[in-house]
């Protein structure tokens, strides 16, 4: 299969299915400005695409889930507006854009992601379609924890406080896990879910997910460091500026990119059990480590 | 009855629930700490405490969805944190002690508010107890419609907006509605969601709570100019030194008043299919004209 058609595609459903979700007018306006512009700024898409793979891994029809897919995007997003702000890790420029606060202002900035965090539970519990209320519950929870505090929240306040410290294994291991694995993890385990997929299958989908999250964030440490920032959409080296406890910091950058291709040679035997449904979850994997942004 | 006993011990309820529920530790332990500072800094409970009375009015024990309730004084402790930022309300003082991003820092504020949103759904639907998985998903709609742009986000955006306009009627009732009234008359139909009420009955009970929650803020209004700094928990005059849109500004203390009986007077008609059981309802509504914070 070629994976970047695949992504492309899958990407531009998530694209359509958003933009045509926030289509409708409500005030105030700036606010709704400001949330589309970040939403619809044309990110990857990788937490809504890999709960569709995931929930095609266990046979059934992504399109039937696009909603609920989508509703990462919009955790995804709020997460990316609050950590830009001045007070967390001050960017100015984000997927080739000025961030939302230089735009909005930071006041509008923070309730726009508040908006969306709340969307997005909204999002998770609609019941109009063929999914189970059981599952949706089950789905929706599974978000929660892994977005909130004992997730990504956690991580991102554990990455805050850890600036300006040496950096200590145990420390990055934590906030790599929690900033980013936790979503990603959720992002998969959601497909399966939804899928109503049995104890071994879920099993095998957090397996893939958690190497997969990991592997994610340190390929994007080193981009951070090698990679280009017209490609990247911000600049590079921002991590150092701000003495961020990264992978290269501590291991360098060839022993961190080693690190990755381990994680994801076990993301990729994790789906052993899975037939070929479970494709695109592999060649998303291989991707991962070859991404340019 | 005493409403002032009856308000105390089921504020007392909620408090114990939130302590015992936040007791847990986690890291990182200044996260957990300032999400605690915030949330168990003793405000009134008027959400939990109404959603807990309307399942009462409906005949049901409310002690069955203590955590249902609770779940709403996160995301009002939320609502408060981001709202007091420097970028927000810039306030320094709240519930008598120092606002969270004073003692912890903007970027643990943040993060402390985003946990607190985050978890409020988490504990929402916590399909353990009696209540149906169909009523747990209205709820948690409900509650995150309310919350959000069309509801509480809404309104303080517009809110934020209007800051140093000239006082206008049609913005000070969207402002009043969205940031205040919305997530009050949702903590109501809370309850009555989860007693699986019927058509009638919820709309009984969502025309209490409009009415309700719009004098609760004209209430809020004209405390802030009249009211006791030492009672409040804050300074007063603030809305004044901020040029912030509100009922006093536009209509003077009296007219604000009157306005104010009007709306409780309705909300208490609007409990007339009630037996006894909502005797607990129309004392918090006319407490809500005698309360001093």
């Amino acid at each position: 299969m070629d994976i970047k058609s695949y992504l492309k595609e899958r990407g531009g459903l998530v694209n359509s299915f958003l933009s045509s979700y926030f289509d409708k007018p409500f005030l105030p306006a700036v606010l709704r400005e400001s949330m589309r512009y970040s939403l619809l700024a044309g990110g990857k898409r990788l937490r809504p695409i890999l709960a569709m793979a995931s929930y095609e891994a266990c046979g059934k029809n992504p399109a039937d889930i696009i909603q609920y897919a989508s509703a990462l995007e919009l955790i995804h997003t709020y997460s990316l507006i609050h950590d830009d702000l001045p007070a967390m890790d001050n960017d100015d420029m984000r997927r080739g854009k000025p961030t939302n606060h230089k735009v909005y202002g930071e006041a509008i900035a923070i309730l726009a992601g508040d908006g969306l965090l709340t969307e997005a539970f909204f999002m998770l519990l609609d019941t109009s379609g063929s999914v189970s209320k059981e599952s949706l519950i089950e789905a929706a929870r599974e978000v929660a924890l892994a977005a909130g505090v004992h997730g990504m929240v956690g991580g991102q306040a554990q990455d805050i406080i850890s600036e300006n410290s040496e950096p200590e294994a145990q420390a990055l291991q934590f906030i790599h896990k929690h900033k980013t694995g936790a979503l990603i993890t959720a992002s998969v385990k959601l497909g399966g879910i939804l899928a109503e997929a049995d104890k071994n299958t879920l099993d095998a989908l957090t397996s893939y997910g958690e190497n997969l999250g990991v592997a994610f964030q340190i390929v994007d440490d080193i981009l951070d460091v090698s990679g280009d920032a017209s490609v990247l959409g911000k600049p590079t080296g921002s991590d150092e500026k701000k003495k961020k406890m990264t992978y290269p910091s501590l291991y360098g950058i060839d022993l961190s990119m080693k690190k990755a291709e381990e994680l994801i040679t076990n993301a990729i035997d994790a789906l052993d059990i899975f037939s070929e449904n479970a494709e695109p979850l592999r060649e998303i994997a291989k991707y991962i480590l070859k991404r340019r942004h």
